[in-house]
Formats: structure tokens, C-alpha cells, sequence
């Protein structure tokens, strides 16, 4: 199985990357853009045949190494 | 509505990033973990009420902007 693990920035917490891409989309002609986030997204093959157990792992995985709780929040998905 | 942009690099393109975070994973205990590909997310709030449109200028912003296509492939989703 595949995890997809999202990681943001949390509501309240200032992300300058995403201040500065939406600056860099309005000059590049795209007036339509308003707020924009930039996160991360990682993909981890699991020898895992059980989706429930993937997400368990993945989780954790997400908990204690991929995400910054602090600042951070994380989406697991599980994919075929 | 909401573009997701989710950037990842091509298959066959060297992913150091992706696989230090692999080997973290087994130094920390996750054996069942294979492949990791780490990549990018960008949400992007437009002022735009047509899906399609909306569509069509996430993948603008991601060819000019967003990706490097030479290394780089991305996914534009839309949500409501």
C-alpha cells in the first residue's frame, strides 16, 4: 500500500513561502490568486496488505518524524 | 474555490530528500517501509466560481511558476 502524507502549516502560523508565491503569482498575471499555503507531501510504500494498519503507521510516522506538531498539522490518506 | 497543487519528481529523478526520510523511518522502527518520495503542496485560494477555469489556471501557474517540468511533475486538484 501507499501512504500520502499532507503536512501544512497550521491556521495562525505565518507562511512566508506562501506569501511570497502568491506576491510572485499576482506579478506574473494570475490578479485572481488570493491566499496560498505551501506544505509538503510525502509518499511511503508500506509492505503492509491491511489499509488500517497503514494509516496506524503512517500516523505515527507522521507524528514522530514528518510533521512539526507544533506548527504543523498532517493528512493521511491511504491509496491501493 | 481551492487549487491543490501537488509537485513531486519524476520518476527515475534522484531523490535524496525522499530517502534519508525512508532510512529515518527504519532507524526509528517502521521496517515495512519501502520507497519515499517527498515533494511539495501548494493550496491556492482563487476568486474563480468555474471549476474548469479554475482548473486551467492552476496547471498555468504550475507550468510557469509552480513546477520545474524538466524534473518535476505536478497534479491540480480542485475542491470546493
Amino acid at each position: 500500500m501507499k501512504a500520502i502524507v499532507t503536512i501544512l502549516l497550521k491556521d495562525g502560523v505565518l507562511d512566508p513561502q506562501g506569501k511570497a508565491i502568491g506576491q510572485a503569482l499576482h506579478n506574473l498575471g494570475f490578479p485572481q490568486v488570493g491566499e496560498v499555503r505551501a506544505g509538503k507531501v510525502i509518499e511511503i510504500e508500506l509492505n503492509e496488505t491491511d489499509a488500517a494498519a497503514a494509516r496506524t503507521a503512517a500516523e505515527a510516522m507522521a507524528e514522530r518524524l514528518l510533521a512539526n506538531t507544533v506548527i504543523e498539522s498532517f493528512k493521511v490518506e491511504i491509496a491501493g
